[in-house]
This record gives C-alpha cells, sequence and structure tokens, in this order.
C-alpha cells in the first residue's frame, strides 16, 4: 500500500474530520502541519496538491486530492473500512451522498459563516458584520433544525437513521464543534433548543473516542488561549 | 426496473442537469413539473419526497432522492450510464467527487447568490444588496478563474482533463447558463475575460445537443419574457 500524507491543520473542522476518520479506522497516516494563516499554503509545493491553498488534503503514493467529504469516500474504499462509514449499497450511499451534499450550503455556510462574520473577521482580514451574521445565524439554526427534524428522524442514534455512524456524522460534528469558539452563553444560545443534536453529538463522540477527543484537544487549547486574549 | 419521476423546475439549474442526464443517456421518466414559487413545493406529499422543500428531486419506485449530484451519480450507478460520466475507477472517480464538492461553495453560491441579490432578489422577497452583490461576484469571477486554470488545466475539452463530460460538466454549465438572466453586457463582463470557460461551455452544448438546447428552452423563454418587462 502506498504512503498516505495528510495535509492538515487541526484548527479546521475538515481537517480534523480527516484526521478522525484515519485514526478511529487505524489508517496510518504522516501528518503534515500545513498553517492556515501562514506560508504553507502559498508555496508551489503546496499548490501542486492543493491549488486551493486550503486544507486539508492529501497524498495517496502520486494520488493527490482534496475537498474533505471526497477525501473521506476516497479512503473509505481504498482502506477498505466497516461498511457503516460509507455504504455500498446503492440506495444507502445515495442517501448519504445527499446528507454530505446538503452539508456546503447549510451546516457549512451557518456555521463557519457565522465565526467568520463574527469572532474569527479579523483572521479574515475583516471587520465583523452583523448583516452577515444574521444571515448565518439563520442558516445555522435552520440547518440544526433539519439535521434535528430530518437527519435524525425517529429515534436513531446517528444521522439517516443509522445505529453506527458514517463518514457525514464526523464531518458534521467536527464542524460544530467550531462553536466552542464562541462564548458558552452564545453557543448555548444557538444549539441549545435543539436536544436531539446534542444527543447526536454526544453519540458520535462515545462512538469515535478516545480518538475524537485526541483531535480535538488542540482546538481547546487554542480556544481556551484565543478566551483569555479576547 | 423501478419507474422514475423526476420532480423538476426547468428554470431550476440542477433540475435541468437532472433532466438533461437523462435524455441523454436515454433514460425513461416521468418528469413531475414542481414549480418554483408556487404551492408545489410546500404539500406534504412533496415533503415525503424533499423536506428541503426544493427542486429537484426523484422518486425511483419507492425510494426517493434529493439534492442534485447525489442524484447525478444515483442515476449514473442504476442506469449503469457509460463510464465516463462517473467513473468506476477509485481515483478517477474521486477527482470528480472533490470538483463537486467544490461546486457548492463556490460556483453555485457565486453564480446564484449574484443572481438573488440583483435581478431576482424580489422573487426571494428581498431587496438588492450590493453587498451581497460584491461578495458574490468575487466569488464567481473567482470560480471562472478556477475552472480556466485548474479543473481545464491543459487543453482539455472537459473537466478534469477529461475527453468526454461527466456529470460535473453537466451541472457546472445548466448553473452558468442560468446567467443568461443578466444584461448581455453584464454577463459578458462577468465571463467574457475566461476563454476556456467560454470555450468548454460550447463543448458541453456540442456533446448534449440536441437535449442540451431543448431542456434550456423554457429558461430562454422565460428570460425572454422577463427581459421584456423589466
Amino acid at each position: 500500500m502506498a504512503s498516505l500524507k495528510v495535509y492538515a491543520d487541526r484548527r479546521s473542522q475538515p481537517s480534523r474530520a480527516v484526521i478522525l476518520f484515519c485514526k478511529i479506522n487505524g489508517i496510518e497516516f504522516e501528518e503534515v502541519e500545513t498553517s492556515l494563516f501562514t506560508n504553507d499554503l502559498q508555496t508551489p509545493e503546496y499548490q501542486a496538491i492543493n491549488p486551493m491553498k486550503k486544507v486539508p488534503a492529501i497524498a495517496h503514493g502520486d494520488f493527490t486530492l482534496f475537498e474533505s467529504h471526497a477525501i473521506l469516500m476516497y479512503l473509505a474504499c481504498s482502506y477498505h473500512v466497516p461498511d457503516h462509514w460509507y455504504p455500498t449499497d446503492l440506495c444507502k450511499r445515495a442517501k448519504l451522498h445527499s446528507v454530505l451534499d446538503w452539508h456546503h450550503a447549510n451546516l457549512r455556510y451557518g456555521a463557519m459563516g457565522y465565526l467568520v462574520n463574527t469572532i474569527l473577521a479579523p483572521f479574515f482580514g475583516k471587520s465583523p458584520n452583523p448583516e452577515g451574521k444574521a444571515d448565518c445565524e439563520h442558516k445555522l439554526v435552520e440547518s440544526f433544525s433539519t439535521i434535528e427534524k430530518v437527519w435524525l428522524e425517529g429515534d436513531s442514534k446517528f444521522l439517516l437513521g443509522n445505529d453506527q455512524p458514517s463518514i457525514a456524522d464526523i464531518s458534521f460534528v467536527s464542524e460544530i464543534m467550531q462553536l466552542h469558539m464562541l462564548p458558552d452563553e452564545e453557543r448555548n444560545r444557538l444549539i441549545g433548543p435543539y436536544k436531539k443534536v446534542e444527543r447526536w453529538i454526544e453519540n458520535v463522540k462515545e462512538a469515535t473516542n478516545p480518538h475524537f477527543d485526541q483531535v480535538h484537544k488542540y482546538l481547546f487549547h487554542v480556544i481556551s488561549s484565543f478566551k483569555q486574549t479576547t
């Protein structure tokens, strides 16, 4: 098997999703720290791997790939992980593609956009933007409501009525964990009303620990420093 | 084979992509007109098919699905269409997933957002928003640049260096055709600098006609009426 390199910054939600997936499944890889907001993303060497200048990306032997969902699907197939992560059944896989596609313009847009328009604005060379915040808050809360009512319909432990997690569970919860950057009260205002969502997050943690906590440790260290200086 | 229903409004970019894909590949289906901005999307019957109240969606026998990329992938597998649409090779398929994932927060965000913040604002109960327009214009032009430099790298006729179209080509060009709603001068200002993009659009039309023009006929009829009244 060719060697696997994962180019990642653990402060990035999709980077954590890919690292977590590898660790849970015992996939051997070299983590290449590729730091956001530095020259790491700007070098010609990195842009040959990911011309979008983002993380994560992988190099598996000579094969390179970016976009975290595409990476997770590729790794699931390439390493023959247990079927529940990315089912081979055509209909189950199609439903998983549907929820993964939904993510981009909904949960990702709302959660990342909310942070970029508020506390992370300075890191993106912007000023906090109340109109952008309101737009993203609407999308974020709507996304929690959709997860609660649609994707967690019934009493299933995981998305799509599953009793075991899929790559979507890992992707979505890695995204949501970023909201711990917000003051607790603000975060609770946004997610608190969605009790099934909160239980599901705990289910994903439980199913993926100790890896989940290990992979998120650096994020919480960054958050702790961030909260002390702001 | 179970019967296939496609719930669509041909004014919707992803609806057209799904209809076009079916027609090119001789997939028999019933087109269920599901009109944007009407009660069609609000009925309990439709929400049982697509709780997001959007188009397109499909019902294939008892199996229902929404999100156009998920639908295109499902149909490609279910109907065993020629391999170039959605390659079975793991690496080729992964690259296609990557470009499809990229679409959501880039070309889709930019092109649809530009229209919603300008001429289509009233249809979404909004006022034209200069800040939103500027944000989406930036993303749209950046997306054209990325298509030109990354996805059409080299002299390939189609995305990802391919000499035959994939589902991404259909998805993206269906999206871009919506920009014909803009005055010609405005549209040319946005896309005109990207000559490879313009050639690629012609390649996709040529490879998929007469179906491409047939599927887009209603859009151009709507555009013609729209331009006469504004």
